[in-house]
């Protein structure tokens, strides 16, 4: 296997709130994903998540209060956090979290992703 | 906690090949590390082990080949393959790994550094 392109891999991935497995660390998977508009709010009991803005601004709202990230920050939304991703404008983002994570956790609904390499 | 921003974590780091502890996910460690010239060729028996290329340009030298990763750019090291990243012109690295791995793996030496989060 060779090295892995974050902006060629984006290009690949053309919908909204569906993030793409494109490397596995042991059990964990980094992520990429597109998002526009707002996510459904939910949490992972069992595990934290990291997000990293790559373009756009991605906001994570929680009860204690809204994370802002603009390319470059990266945040840990720790393990039984409600959280809501938003995105107004668009963002591309990456995440790192165990492979058995769902996009969803605990809200499950239409928004649900299977695990996709790409 | 807020977002955690990586040049100005970058900035805090003046060592080279000592990479510094930014944010945790579970056991999992999200590291940044400055690097130029030929680090200790070593392995991770137990772990395999991401590197992504933030600035300049990184090889991993391998009995399989050399990657070159420039910047957006990533690599996963499988488990018990030795490797030795080298940078000629100098390198900004982000890597993911279990929060127990030690960067000089197998090898050991004077290159070992301790884990530090900033």
């Amino acid at each position: 296997m060779g090295s892995i392109n974050i902006a060629q891999k984006l290009q690949l991935i053309t919908e909204f709130w569906s993030p793409r497995t494109v490397a596995v660390v042991n059990d964990y998977d980094v992520r990429l994903g597109k998002v526009q508009g707002e996510f459904v709010r939910h949490k992972h009991e069992e595990s934290d998540e990291l997000f990293l803005a790559l373009d756009g601004e991605l906001t994570i709202r929680m009860d204690s209060g809204d994370v802002i990230l603009k390319p470059g920050e990266l945040y840990v939304v720790p393990r039984g956090v409600e959280h809501q991703p938003v995105s107004e404008h668009g963002a591309s983002i990456l995440l790192f979290e165990p492979s058995e994570i769902v996009n969803t956790g605990d809200a499950g609904g239409d928004l649900t992703a299977a695990r996709i390499e790409i």
